[in-house]
């Protein structure tokens, strides 16, 4: 067993509550990929260093990033960097102030956009003069997973180059603001944003629901989930308690805070009730 | 520089038709990640040894999956290993069959269902008693993401041991089946499946539309996409040509039939326009 055989086994078993029967050996090129082990520790990084971050390798990495699954080979996703000052202060004004405030956007060296693209598809048929017939929710879908392949892609060659980011979801928050500013015209949508940087320190692990939580046998089975939930509050507050409790004056302050009450308390209130809409105005007809 | 960077730099050109301005150096920890090469070279891949893939092998690879991001941390996904001999043979004759018929699923040796799963949030909710105020598009839009970047990441991270996958989409084409087969609870949905194995031979390098279509500065600009397209038609038919037209009857039999052409005729005709009929039987409401 080499060490990285130890790290991946150590991370796995720390992430997820319980080791894994067994820590496979790898068979292919490679014995115990560095890819494995980067994935097994790695975590969302939202400081950095003010080091630039150079614009090749920043293409470099989006040029990975699109070398992973397209549905259909559709390729329904296109990457805008930012790196225009006006236009990347207005997204960071966005973004950075009101009661969703993610302070560390504006100190991410760079910011991207993964959009989702179905207009591309649409015009070949309109070149072609024939029915784009597929104006249904699927279309839709296919382009926000595509978009989704490609960043998740995208955060794994950043990482493996040393890099640290973290994916913004809350760019949906403000989606027809960031359709503007971005200039995405119909059919095109933001799925998430990317701040990317050299990291100050190594990632936290984030602790994860087990394995049995997540992974079933040919039947879906959560016959068990409420105690697995339980003692997953308790691991995660044993080892990374959250430090805020979320709206003490609606909820009351809880004697022992854990995951699951914090994501009760942050979705008992409406987050992007508007993103429906903002899709239909893009086009899409979601039937 | 070494050979690897040769070999990113010689794929990254192969598959977008042009050299990006510079292969950046890495400044991490790893000069020229691994990652970096594995996924210059990837493809998907359809054809495998009869060689099993250890089980082990597969529950590592989907820990590694499940440390992907997961929007605001609420890992809504899960995956479903189908090794049942009926339930896969079920499976298999969803998949292999009739007009959208992939001849090559029965042949790989591990098949995965990666879900949404927007039922466990619902349910933490019920257990306190306390609204889940998010019933609209956004919720199902969450699920669906987390769920691919869990299934990028496992296809990189099982690339990176020199197995060989394709995600399989055509699973929601028979949705309400495979929900059936598989127990999918209300509020989980599958978003692809995965075929698995050890490969035949290298992956072939999928060639992709230049960043010059797929990459953008700021603001989304398209000003010259017919062109592109017609010029990646061209050079995907020099390199990969498409061997069979679809459909001549409706469409004739083109002199020139490219990557465009082919994605035309392929959504000239409905495909899974009950996806959203789907979606909602399962509780979701997409406003």
């Amino acid at each position: 067993m080499d060490d990285s055989k130890d790290d991946i086994g150590a991370a796995i078993e720390r992430r997820f509550g319980a080791a894994i029967a067994k820590i496979a050996d790898a068979e292919g090129p490679a014995a115990w990929p560095r890819t494995w082990r980067d994935l097994a520790v790695r975590g969302s990084c939202r400081t950095f260093q003010q080091r630039k971050v150079a614009p090749e390798l920043v293409e470099t990495l989006c040029a990975l990033a699109l070398t992973s699954p397209s549905k259909s080979d559709l390729q329904q996703r296109d990457i805008v960097i930012v790196d225009d000052r006006q236009i990347r202060a207005a997204l960071d004004g966005l973004l950075a102030t009101g009661p969703l405030a993610q302070n560390w956007i504006p100190s991410a060296p760079v910011l991207l956009v993964f959009c989702a693209n179905n207009r591309r598809q649409r015009q070949l048929h309109g070149w072609r003069d024939q029915p784009f017939a597929n104006d249904h929710l699927d279309a839709f879908f296919n382009a926000a997973v595509d978009a989704s392949f490609a960043l998740s892609a995208f955060v794994i060659a950043a990482e493996a180059a040393g890099l640290g980011c973290a994916p913004i979801s809350a760019i949906r928050n403000h989606a027809a603001k960031v359709a503007d500013l971005l200039a995405l015209p119909d059919y095109v949508f933001p799925v998430a944003g990317l701040g990317l940087g050299w990291p100050t320190r190594q990632p936290r692990i984030s602790l994860r629901l087990p394995l049995a939580a997540t992974l079933h046998r040919n039947r879906f089975d959560d016959t068990h989930i409420k105690e697995i939930v339980d003692a997953y509050d308790r691991r995660r507050h044993a080892a990374q308690p959250i430090q805020t409790q979320r709206d003490i004056e609606r909820f009351g302050a809880a004697d022992f805070y854990g995951w699951s009450e914090d994501k009760v308390r942050q979705y008992a209130d409406p987050e992007r009730a508007d993103w429906g809409a903002f899709v239909r105005s893009k086009g899409f007809r979601l039937e």
